[in-house]
């Protein structure tokens, strides 16, 4: 199964998708901490009240995680194109909230950044809480999957060694299209890359995580609470454009797409900030 | 003013302290993303339900804030026991609200980690909405302060370059015990301190902020949307655990001072976890 959240005729709401309509799930406003995953498979569809998937806005597919983890260095091509050792324990950092936008949202590149980049990202989405769940468990606390792209300044990433400042910008990082079930979802070997401009500028796929899913889940949750609609991006591979020579940045007229085989596509338009 | 989020009969509310008592506010549950300064300065006193301090549980001060943003490295005194440079641009990491506890809440010393040390901080509570404000308007922006031992486990902050893991444990970082109004507060040269086991470990004041509190909040809205409620743990002097000789972690049994003159101390029990 696959879900949205959605806005139509001014109303907020969870849908299955079903070809190219959504049907809306009674008494469900977005995909979060409300829609845990017995409450997600249980809830009433309403055929009656479905829509037209390009009648709709999509919105993040969580618009609003209590929690966003975000690892870095997280594929051997990616540690080898930064020039850093091979982590031993994940590399975490966060967003917030309000960095999403959703996956037909334009990219903003805000006037103080000069080096805005992409980063094709598999996501995690929490379905149970999970606190010091073993590896063995941990798959049994994910409502599913979807795609995003860790937009990030590298110019404000690397003002210090922390890398908020350049990870955290308001509405820069789209997430979606759609929550994809473990069911569906086959995330062993599944295609990672990005389009731009004409040419393929990541390619990998989710074999090559250092930290699989499990190890993740089980390692953030040693430390903190996961509740669902939490999210986990697990880290693009290499090929970013901070990397390449010459170095690429998202310029405005952009078109980028970021894809994860089976899970989804994102496509966005990217344009300066007005 | 200063202000407290309190339980008390089953209810949490938000009070005015008025010597040893609190004078609950109409309508109020918790500081937070619902009390900006304008409503809270509006907000009706109901002396009738007046209930004494030593009757309540205090809750970490804003018990849920949408966003904890701490700041490294800023006391000279700091960089220099860390042996790092000095930093050009704020260094910032985060805490989940889930990380805080209420200020006679005891500091629980997780099983897995073995460098559970202690960090005084004057902490900012943002009252007005604020993005891209500059440092002449920041302070309009403010709420007023409080104080956060910013709990860091040692041997996990370091188990990578990105300090979450060892920063954002659950259930670790006090916070308050109330909120001091900016009338109140005088933060220009606040003495800061820490005291263990009948030893002064930290002794600074906050003139020796390398990033002041109105370029903190103006680099901090430069890259997102600051709400009220919202925290900034403004960094902590010299003299934290991991840098003495020998180290000193908190240990079972201990009980931990940290305070700002003016504007409030946080006196936590430490116990193991059972």
């Amino acid at each position: 199964m696959s879900y949205a959240t959605y806005e139509f005729d001014g109303r907020r709401r969870v849908g299955r998708v079903d070809g190219d309509r959504l049907v809306p799930l009674r008494g469900l406003t977005e995909l979060g901490l409300e829609t845990p995953a017995d409450v997600l498979a249980a809830a009433t569809e309403l055929p009656d009240e479905a829509v037209a998937l390009n009648q709709v806005r999509l919105c993040p597919v969580v618009p609003n995680p209590d929690k966003i983890i975000c690892v870095g260095l997280n594929y051997l091509t990616h540690v080898g194109e930064t020039g850093r050792e091979l982590p031993k324990y994940p590399v975490l950092f966060t967003k917030f909230a309000s960095s999403l936008v959703g996956p037909d949202d334009d990219i903003v590149l805000p006037a103080e950044s000069h080096q805005v980049d992409y980063e094709a990202e598999l996501t995690v989405v929490i379905g149970r809480t999970a606190r010091r769940v073993s590896k063995e468990d941990a798959l049994e606390h994910v409502l599913g999957y979807t795609v995003a792209n860790d937009i990030t300044m590298r110019d404000y990433q690397y003002k210090t060694h922390q890398w908020l400042q350049g990870k955290a910008w308001d509405r820069s990082t789209p997430l979606g299209p759609y929550l994809v079930t473990p069911g569906e979802a086959d995330v062993s070997a599944a295609g990672v890359r990005t389009l731009l401009r004409g040419e393929k500028l990541q390619e990998s796929d989710t074999s090559h995580l250092i930290f699989d899913i499990p190890t993740l889940v089980s390692t953030i949750s040693e430390f903190t609470t996961l509740l669902p609609g939490d999210l986990i991006l697990t880290g693009t591979p290499g090929g970013v454009g901070y990397r390449r020579e010459p170095q690429l940045f998202l310029a405005d007229g952009d078109e980028i797409t970021v894809e994860v085989d089976g899970i989804g596509r994102l496509v966005n338009r990217v344009r300066a900030e007005s």
